[in-house]
């Protein structure tokens, strides 16, 4: 708190960044003007969910933290911002003022980054007094919808390499800076290799990767010379891009050309050829046969040509391609397949009277009726597999006790459970606290690191869950507690 | 010039934002090093172009130009960048120095912003020392294939809602927070009517727009006292959600009332109701019904769940729904059917010995095959009709002269060609200066005068062209010079 106290620090501090706090839907003010005048001190809580995976996926990798983090620190409006929103004339003057010094004092519980999960369990969950969990929800639903959508194909992509490095390429296709940067971060999440993009190498520390493109070659008289020149600027990572011409009648005998003529001489090795177009498996076979007849077998095939998973994949296990890592671009930038993560932000409970009230909203269609109350988060590993064998969300005050049988409810049904024996499980919880009463409690893990607890985690789930086509259905259950309180709730409504 | 001169001033102004200047594939970086080693003064080409209109659309409207411009105008690195590529330990002493010194000093010609664009067409065309013209590449490519994805999809949007008012609520399943305050700036600018997202009103004066959501009615004990309290606090403009429990059974009813208790008693009208959910066409109907019933004819009825262009059209022509505003959301802000815009940046002249020599790339796909040489792109207007004819590309030389007859030729062949009488046609030429030797010349419109040009200029297309459904294919066609050049190199590399 200290740190607010100091308008000269905070007036320094902000002038390094755009001030991103108005990258909120105009109906978060207009609402909060409304509660402004009736009660701004009540406090509400809202969880962040989403209802379907990505591509009929079996599950979603969590990220985007650290920017919602970043935002909700900084949640603040400066004068111009305050001058703004009063030139619209639709805002009183003590609304304003009081604007003008909001900052966020409520508490998030949040799963950590690099976490799979799964449809309808909540994500993140914010009390706070109305009006400040109101002025976040745009800002939260973007950078996590964004970066949880990005981490998610990534990972299929990934996956589909099979232990081949996959490198992220995809920045000149992004949606527009944030996108190119902070996609370059979630892919490295899940396990990429790098990332072309330069920013994102100097701000998170991922690897950098990249070595020329066709308007290099052609800026030489010839391939053989753009070739022997990169190679005698970069002798020990010399990866020479083979496709402008003729990848087979020009571009591998170069590159071979150049191995002999100048980097064995000097004692090095070509550590790679790259294709960019044309028939990728083809290709990286009679290019790999080359390499191999010139004694240039630890020489690397790298491919980059509108690859995705089920191009990978086809590559591998049906094609029999020489290939040893994957650029990939467009396809996992913008998740082109499925270019929306619909995350959403639901009321679930209410202050009344200095009690927490649960809230629900109703729907005719079923999957649109939210869990209601103030809720925690498990994750049932079974103790005999070490494996994940489904989630368990439960209210708040409930507790649980592994050496008791565990009985797991199907979200909409008293008839559809589970009882997991006692002594044959343990309990996760997925929901850690990020900020208690608005100071951050969280202690932000390295990028490096989320990305080793996202390789943990994915050792939970079964296979079954993450392959690409029917994948299992993993269940993310309900306490008899929690049903209970759900099925009064809509019983009450009807 | 004299901005830059000032290094205090400089340092200053450079606080304010992050330094996007690394936003680059690394390969830009690699390359450089070669040229600077080689011959940094070397002038080069590239055109930016792209080869195909999403959701085999007619055409594309070209937007994301002042980011551009803002991008050259800011390129340069400091010392953290600089220091962060040295621990890289690829570059050299002597390339790094350089590089902290480096600004954009080349020419930069595009086509302005709104202007309907086509495939193959020069949209930006970059002159400048070799390295210089590499170091801009990436940043060019995201900030205008963002914006030109996101302004076309709108613009369908825009059409499809036959005039009608359509507004940006992406914001919250956009790629991050840039690609929601662009998003919102590409949307206005072919004719949405406003965006929800806040920062993109205070930032381009776009107007901003929204109500309430769902969790507003929710906090309240009953819809009629949320609904009372927002037509309160609201009088003037008030909108009110009205699906939250029931549209018809519920939300209208509710509406009505609170117009006739407390607004028109109070000189006020109800301005709109909105429905978020169910079937648009169906509640739309019956809810006009109940409006004007109560004599609320003018009251409007806002829809917004799932919109695109095709839905639009299927309710207003297929289903006679009865809106007068739409708000689009994921649709609009991802391009969802087409997320992504494949501009590319392609190598066309460079100097040798003090002249500029046409570079062609070769491809084995014909349609990848480029058009080289400096170029300048026309739009042919015909004078009897005032419509666009066709785009012609000329070689930089060329005198078109508009009182003698012009013949165009198709990109490929020959003898595909088109007479176009003398006198009967009007040249405009669409490649501006933006920057002549590093230095702006280009004075940037305001957003709404980009706006008005953009309306203005779509009127030269014909509707056939701007259809959704197999649109007439449009013609970007080369003056016999360019097409024989391009002939010429091809046979030369045959």
């Amino acid at each position: 708190m200290e740190f607010w106290s100091s308008q000269k620090l905070e007036d320094e501090i902000m002038k390094e960044t755009r001030n991103l706090s108005l990258v909120m839907d105009f109906y978060e003010l207009t609402m909060s003007q409304c509660y402004f005048n009736l009660d701004k001190n009540r406090e509400v809580v809202f969880d962040l969910f989403y209802r379907h995976n990505p591509e009929d996926g079996g599950l979603c990798i969590f990220a985007g933290l650290e920017q919602v983090i970043e935002y909700v620190k900084n949640l603040h409006f400066e004068k111009e911002e305050i001058e703004y929103l009063r030139s619209l004339n639709q805002f009183t003057d003590e609304f304003l003022e009081y604007l003008s010094t909001v900052r966020f004092t409520g508490d998030i519980y949040a799963i950590p980054e690099g976490t799979p999960v799964f449809p309808y369990e909540p994500l993140v969950r914010v009390k706070a007094p109305i009006i400040e969990a109101q002025l976040v929800e745009t800002a939260l639903l973007l950078a996590l919808n964004h970066q949880t959508l990005i981490a998610t194909k990534a990972r299929r992509i990934v996956q589909a390499s099979d232990g081949r490095a996959v490198m992220e390429f995809g920045a000149r296709r992004a949606h527009n800076f944030d996108a190119a940067i902070y996609g370059a971060r979630a892919a490295y999440i899940v396990g990429c290799a790098g990332s072309a993009t330069t920013y994102a190498g100097k701000e998170y520390g991922l690897p950098v990767l990249g070595t020329m493109a066709h308007s290099f070659i052609q800026s030489f008289d010839s391939e053989y010379d753009a070739f022997l020149y990169y190679a005698k600027t970069y002798p020990e990572s010399c990866t020479l891009l083979i496709d402008t011409y003729s990848t087979l009648k020009s571009g591998i005998k170069n590159a071979i050309k150049v191995a002999k003529d100048y980097l064995e001489p000097n004692g090095y090795r070509l550590k790679g050829v790259r294709i960019d177009s044309g028939d990728m498996a083809y290709l990286s076979k009679k290019v790999r046969k080359e390499l191999d007849a010139a004694g240039l077998e630890d020489c690397q095939i790298v491919v980059s040509n509108s690859l995705d998973e089920y191009v990978i994949t086809s590559l591998i296990h049906q094609q029999g391609a020489k290939i040893d890592s994957f650029g990939v671009g467009e396809n996992l930038i913008c998740s082109k397949n499925s270019p929306v993560f619909g995350g959403v932000y639901k009321l679930v409970a209410i202050e009344k009277d200095g009690k927490i009230i649960p809230k629900i909203k109703i729907s005719d269609n079923v999957e649109k009726v939210t869990n209601p109350g103030l809720k925690k988060l498990y994750r049932i590993i079974d103790k005999e597999t070490n494996m994940a064998q489904a989630d368990l969300m439960a209210l708040w005050d409930e507790e649980l006790d592994e050496s008791k049988d565990l009985t797991i409810y199907h979200p909409m049904s008293r008839w559809k459970y589970k009882v997991i024996p006692a002594g044959s499980y343990i309990l996760k919880e997925l929901l850690v606290p990020i900020f208690i009463r608005g100071e951050q409690v969280y202690e932000e893990p390295t990028l490096d690191e989320i990305r080793a607890y996202c390789a943990e985690q994915l050792e939970y789930i079964w296979e079954e869950i993450k392959r690409f086509e029917y994948p299992q259905e993993y269940y993310v259950d309900l306490t008899e507690k929690l049903l209970t309180l759900k099925l009064e709730m809509l019983n009450e409504y009807k």
